[in-house]
C-alpha cells in the first residue's frame, strides 16, 4: 500500500480505508481517501504496513521521519507517545489536544473515546494557564485529560489531571473567652501563656510547643487566629498589630509566598482541614483530615502547593513534586485561586 | 544566681562558673566572670538556673526573649537548635560557625568538638558560596559540618555537608570502527543503524531504544560520542555539524544547563559511571556503578544535579531533592566546577 506526502499528512486510498481503517482504526476516511496524520504514518512504515512516497520517490523510514521531523514541531515527542500507546494496546486518533484513545476493548465507531492526551516535553515550562486549556477541553466532552511527558532519554510519564473537592473532618473550635496577647518577633510568633498555648495547639493543632509553657505560631496560623479574634499581637516593642491587613504586610515581607499562602490556609480550614507546614516535602502544606489528639497524629493525605494564575510548571520539579508525595502516599495538589474561589488541582502519576 | 544583660552576652560571677560552666559546661569563664550567649541565658532562664537583669531589673522569660532578639539576629533559630542539641544531651559551646558540638560523653576541657553546627531558616535562600565556606571553616579544624534548617513551623531537619570522591567501576569499550552516521532532529539525535545502535546501547548503555532498530540519544550523551569521535551528527537537512563547539552552542540553545550538565557528565564518565537522566528525580543524573547487561539494570547509588558557582540554594526545593532520594534508597550530590575540575557535594540528612 502506498501512501503519499502532502503537507503535513500522507493520503492513501480505497484500499488503505479497508486494511488499515477498518482493521486497525489508521487515520480518517474522507470519501475514498484515507488520510493519516505524519505520527501515524511513521507508525505504519515502521512497521511495515504502508510505503510513503514524496514527488513520486520512496522514503526510507530515516527520510520520510527526518522530513515529518521538518514539517511538524514536537514530532519526535508525538511520535513516542502515539508509538507507546498503540503498543499497549490502545486505539488512538488525533485530537484538539494531542490524541484521543479509546478504552481498551472500544473502537472508532463502537465506543466513545475516554483520554485526551497531552505530550509535552520535559524541557519546556508549562503554563498552568495551557494545562487548563487543555484540561477544559477534555472536561468538556467528559474525557479524562492525561499529560504525557516525554524526558531527554524519551521516557514517558504519565499523569492523570483532575480538579478536586476535597473536604476535612475536623471541627473548629475555638476556645479563648478573650483573645490570648501574644508576640511577634522576627519571623514567628510566641505565645507566652501555657494555658493559651495548650488550648491552642490541642483544639486544632496550632502552632509547635517551643517548650511546656510556650507555643511558636507560624505567620499563617497567626493572621488566622488574629482574623478570628483569637489572639493579639504585639511587635517586640509591645505595640499592637490592630489588624489583619497590617499584619499580613509584614508577613509578606518576611514570605513573599504569604498572601498566596494564607489564601489556601483560610481555604482548608474552612473546608475542615488542618494545614501544616509540607517544607520536610518541599511544598507549603501538608494537611490533615482530622486531628484529634497531637499525640498520636494521623496520616496526612494531601500535600499542597500554592501557585499563582500565572504559575509555569518546571516539569522537573513538578515530576519532583509528585514522586515524593506519592513516596509518602499522599496526593500532591496545586492549589488555584479563581475569582477568589479557591480551586485544588490534582496531577497524580497514573499506569496506562 | 544572677546573670547581667550587657549588650549580646550576659555576664555573672565566680559562683556561675563553679555551677554552670563546671558541671554543664554554659558559657566560658574569663577570669572571674562567666560570659553567655544570650542563647545560653535563656535556655538556662528556661531551666531556672539563672535569673536575668537589666538596668537591676529582673527580667522574665518573655521579656528576656523578646530583648535578645532584638538584639541579635535569627536569635530564635539559634535557640530552638541550641535547646533541641541541649535536650538530646549534646554539649554546645559557640563556635565560628554557630555551635561547636562535643561527642557523647565528651565536654569542653576532656575531648575536641566533633561538629560544627551551622544554622539557617527554611526562608532563607543559601548561596553555595556561604555554605562552602562554612563547610571549610569545619574542615580545617577536622569537624563535622552540620546544617541545621528551622522550617517555618520550628522543626529542625539535620544535614551533614561534605566532600565526596566518587568512583564507579564501568570500563570505556567504545567499540566502532568507524564513526556511525546519526542525525540530530528537534531536540534529540537519532541512530539510524541497527548494528551501531546495538552496540551503543549494549556497550555503555548509551540512548534508549526508538524501535528494535533505532536508538535515540540524549544531548549530553551525543556531545560526549561525538567528542570521542564515535558518531557523526548531521542535522536534518543532512549537513555536518563538524564539531562539539558547534553541537554544543545548538545543545545549549536547547537546554540551558546543557553546558553545566555536560562537564558534569564527561567527569562522571571518566569516574567510571554511567549517568543517565534523573528527569522522574527532578536532578540531571541518576548514575550507575557499573552496567553489564541492559536486561536488568543494578540499583543506581547517587542522584546528580550539576549547580553554578553562584547557585542559591531554595531550602524547601533542597529539603525535598534530599528527601525524595533518600526515598529511593539513594545519595543526592550536587555537582560544582571548580578550576575545571568538578567536585561532588553531599548533603544528606542525619539523625542527630
Amino acid at each position: 500500500m502506498i501512501g503519499k506526502l502532502v503537507k503535513e499528512k500522507v493520503k492513501s486510498g480505497k484500499k488503505a480505508i479497508n486494511e488499515l481503517y477498518n482493521t486497525g482504526y489508521y487515520g480518517r476516511p474522507k470519501g475514498d481517501v484515507l488520510e493519516l496524520t505524519l505520527v501515524e504514518a511513521a507508525y505504519l512504515l515502521y512497521k511495515n504496513k504502508l510505503e510513503i512516497t514524496l514527488d513520486e520517490k520512496n522514503l526510507g523510514f530515516e527520510e520520510f521521519f527526518t522530513e515529518a521531523s521538518k514539517r511538524q514541531q514536537f514530532f519526535e515527542l508525538k511520535y513516542i507517545v502515539y508509538k507507546d500507546l498503540r503498543e499497549r494496546g490502545y486505539y488512538v486518533q488525533p485530537s484538539v489536544t494531542d490524541f484521543r484513545v479509546y478504552p481498551r476493548g472500544g473502537h472508532p465507531g463502537k465506543t466513545q473515546a475516554k483520554m485526551f492526551v497531552y505530550v509535552r516535553s520535559e524541557r519546556v515550562p508549562m503554563l498552568l494557564k495551557d494545562l487548563l486549556t487543555q484540561y477544559n477541553a477534555a472536561l468538556n466532552v467528559r474525557k479524562q485529560m492525561i499529560l504525557a511527558i516525554v524526558d531527554e532519554e524519551s521516557d514517558i510519564t504519565y499523569y492523570e489531571v483532575k480538579r478536586l473537592d476535597i473536604k476535612g473532618e475536623m471541627e473548629q473550635t475555638l476556645p479563648l473567652e478573650q483573645p490570648a496577647s501574644v508576640t511577634m518577633l522576627e519571623d514567628r510568633v510566641l505565645v507566652w501563656d501555657g494555658e493559651t498555648s495548650r488550648l491552642l495547639y490541642e483544639n486544632g493543632f496550632y502552632g509547635k510547643p517551643l517548650d511546656n509553657e510556650r507555643l511558636q505560631l507560624s505567620l499563617v496560623e497567626s493572621a488566622y487566629l488574629l482574623d478570628n479574634g483569637i489572639i493579639e499581637i504585639k511587635n517586640s516593642n509591645g505595640e499592637n498589630i490592630p489588624e489583619i491587613s497590617k499584619f499580613s504586610e509584614i508577613a509578606a515581607s518576611i514570605d513573599p509566598d504569604f498572601t498566596r499562602k494564607y489564601s489556601a490556609y483560610v481555604d482548608l480550614r474552612s473546608r475542615g482541614f488542618v494545614p501544616k507546614t509540607g517544607f520536610k516535602f518541599g511544598t507549603h502544606f501538608r494537611v490533615y483530615s482530622e486531628v484529634h489528639t497531637t499525640d498520636k497524629l494521623p496520616h496526612s493525605n494531601y500535600l499542597i502547593h500554592a501557585i499563582p494564575h500565572d504559575h509555569e510548571f518546571l516539569l522537573p520539579v513538578m515530576s519532583r513534586a509528585i514522586r515524593l508525595a506519592n513516596s509518602v502516599r499522599k496526593q500532591m495538589l496545586y492549589a488555584v485561586e479563581f475569582a477568589e474561589k479557591i480551586e485544588y488541582i490534582d496531577i497524580g502519576r497514573i499506569k496506562m
